[in-house]
This record gives C-alpha cells, structure tokens and sequence, in this order.
C-alpha cells in the first residue's frame, strides 16, 4: 500500500475534455517518444486491463440491463478509482519499472476534473483515493484547452452514439474544464497547457514541442 | 452527500463467515419481521440492484476474459463500495423512507471484516468510505459466529465452484472472524452476536430470538 504521492518522470498523461483533439495529439507524443529511442506503453482509462476495461463499460456504455439505473457520484467516482488501482498495479508499474515510458490518455486529473468538478464530490475524498488506490504523477500532463462550445460542436459530429458523460450539459463541462485550468494553474511544472482551439496539426505540433523541451529538462530515473 | 453515519432503526444486517448458516438465519427473521405485520425488503451484498450484482460477478466469479488478472485489495475495496453506494440509494434509502425494514444479507461490517482484516486495508479508510458513501449504519446486526474449521467444512461440502473469496485460505478467514468479534464486542448495543456452531434449526431460533427482542425494545421511526 502506498500512502503517498511519488511522481515519475517517465509517467505521462494527457487531458482535456471533449473534443480537444486527444487522439491526434497522443500518437503524435507517442511517435515523438519512440522517435527519441525509447520503449513507449500506450494506454488509456478509465481502463487499460481487461477488469479495467470492464469497468469501463459500466461507466459509459452500460448494456441495457443496467442502463436504466441511475449511476450515483459516489459510485461513479469508486469506480473509476477501482479501475485505476488495477491499471496501475497490472500496467503502469510493471511498465515503468521495466525502463519503458508510459503515457496513458487521460489519469487522475481527470477525477478532479470530472467527478469532482463536473459531479460536485469533495477534492479531499479523490486526493484520499489518489494517495491510497493510485500513489503515482505524472511527470508531465498536457492539458488539452479548448473553449467547451467549440469542443462539443466537434465531438457532436464525430460521436453518433455519445457516451454516459458525454451525453450531460454545458454547465457539467464548464465545471470540469474550470478544475483541469486551476489544477494546471497550480502545478505549472507539471502541466503544459496547449491551445486546442487550434487545428488538430497545430495542437499536436505544440504538443510534441513541449515533450522535446520536458525530454531535455528531465534526466529520467 | 452524507458524511455522517446515521443508525437506522428499520435496517437490519446479517453478518458471517462461510459456512455460518446465514440463508437459514435471514429466512427466519424474514418470516418473524413478517408476522409482526411489517413490510420488509429482502437484499444482499455483494449486488440489491443490476448494476451492484454486475459488479459482484467481477469481485466473485469473474468469467474467463478477467479471471486471469489478479484483482488487488484496492480495487476490491471500491469495488465493494462502488455497488454498496448503488445499493443504498437505489434500494436501501427508498424502502426505509416509504416505512419499510430492509434486512440485508451482509452489509459494511463485512468489508472491515473481508478487506480489512482479510486482505490488510486500512480500517480508517473503510470508515471513510462508509461515511462518504454508505452514511448509514443498521439498527440491528446479527453475527453468526462459528469456528472456521467447522465452517469451511460446511462450506465446502455445499460449494461445488467454490468464489474468488471462498478459496482464500485459513489465516484470511481467521482474521476475517477476528474483526467481526471485535466489532460485536465494541458495539453490543447494535450487535447480536449468535453460536453458529449450532444447528441451523438452533441458530434460526436464537436469531429470531434476538430479533424479537429487538422488536420490543426499539421505537422505529
């Protein structure tokens, strides 16, 4: 059990909320990465094992069985967390402990962001299961910013079946892209904050600039 | 959000280890709860709605695709506690405010019991869980206590495909009895703690004995 908050400088996540061009931007790090000459694991939550991925389902897919009853906050929150202590024991750990990079679309800035920020749940309760469940930073997050119309209006024609979170309301948005700024605001050596308003080649482009001048600064354990 | 503990009069749990007799037991407070008149609704843990019985067949029988991956004590833990929160507000909360007596097969003391004592986790954190995600405590909990040696072997004989936590080994199940005796001895005001190396005949009677007891002494609300 680890009860504290270690940061590893080959652990790198991406954020951002709908619509910000993720997808681009991840194999544009990935390859950026690889370029580099390093060993690179891809990843993505909530999941990223086969129990993980389970999980996943529950939150945002779930079957018709299940898909008419209410996901409480809590729940939500317990189970993200549940899929994230199995990704980090199975996965990120092993991974990192081999020598590779791991960089994993989306981590725990995303609970913040969206069950703290977007379901309203005490900060204090997620920083308590991030040090209990989790243990792990990044040692650099690319936060994705864009306006949250705008990056509606962009996954809207992508999604023609939108998932549990997708599907909630400006507002929700509004909230989580309010706690990823402020997070980023607080922990500027952290965080590289890219403008993703702009075209999915100029975000990737500035995304992979902040990774050569982070691989620079970082000496990696 | 409740982040206090409240102790409902109406809610009533059955607690144990394996092979303690509990679908004897609850059978026969349902019966008695019933003559006197009440409404009850009849529950377990693990599961009491859809989604919360999904996510016991991840904790107990997981099917081939994840039965493979090692599930670590933190997952279980919120995993436990993702379903418990689902269970307590889609079925629990609603029966007691419309006047009914929820009796549940197993509920909180069972994961201080399974994944403190039994798997090592930090009993403040199941406290916290509970208050963040539960909120409430049963009026009345009934303990079937029984060696675990006399226990397992009941078990074992019913058990053709014995679950997850079913195969766990002597020690485990000797430190889940621990916390269970511990918590009785600490609350024996909410605790009925019974001999479950009695017949299952004796300890249904004991138990409703202890129930109608209960009955005569408590106001519900």
């Amino acid at each position: 059990m680890s009860d504290v908050l270690v940061r590893h400088p080959r652990l790198v996540s991406l954020e951002g909320g709908e619509g910000a061009g993720k997808t681009t931007a991840i194999n544009a790090i990935h390859e950026c990465l690889r370029a580099h000459g390093h060993d690179v694991l891809l990843t993505r939550e909530p999941g990223g094992t086969p129990l993980a991925e389970r999980i996943r389902g529950l939150l945002l897919k779930p079957d018709e069985d299940i898909a008419g009853e209410p996901l409480s906050a809590e729940a939500e929150l317990l189970l993200v967390f549940a899929a994230r202590a199995q990704h980090v024991r199975q996965v990120i750990r092993p991974a990192l402990q081999r020598g590779a990079y791991v960089l994993t679309d989306r981590f725990t800035d995303s609970s913040y962001a969206y069950q703290g920020g977007g379901r309203g749940l005490d900060p204090a309760w997620i920083a308590d299961l991030e040090q209990r469940a989790v243990g792990l930073l990044p040692g650099l997050t690319l936060l994705l910013d864009v306006d949250v119309a705008v990056g509606r209006a962009r996954a809207s024609s992508r999604d023609l079946f939108p998932d549990r979170i997708e599907s909630e309301h400006d507002d929700f948005f509004q909230r989580v892209r309010g706690v990823f700024r402020q997070r980023a605001a607080q922990d500027p050596r952290r965080f590289a904050l890219v403008d993703a308003a702009q075209t999915q080649a100029r975000v990737a482009a500035d995304v992979v600039a902040h990774v050569e001048q982070w691989l620079q600064q970082e000496t990696p354990a």
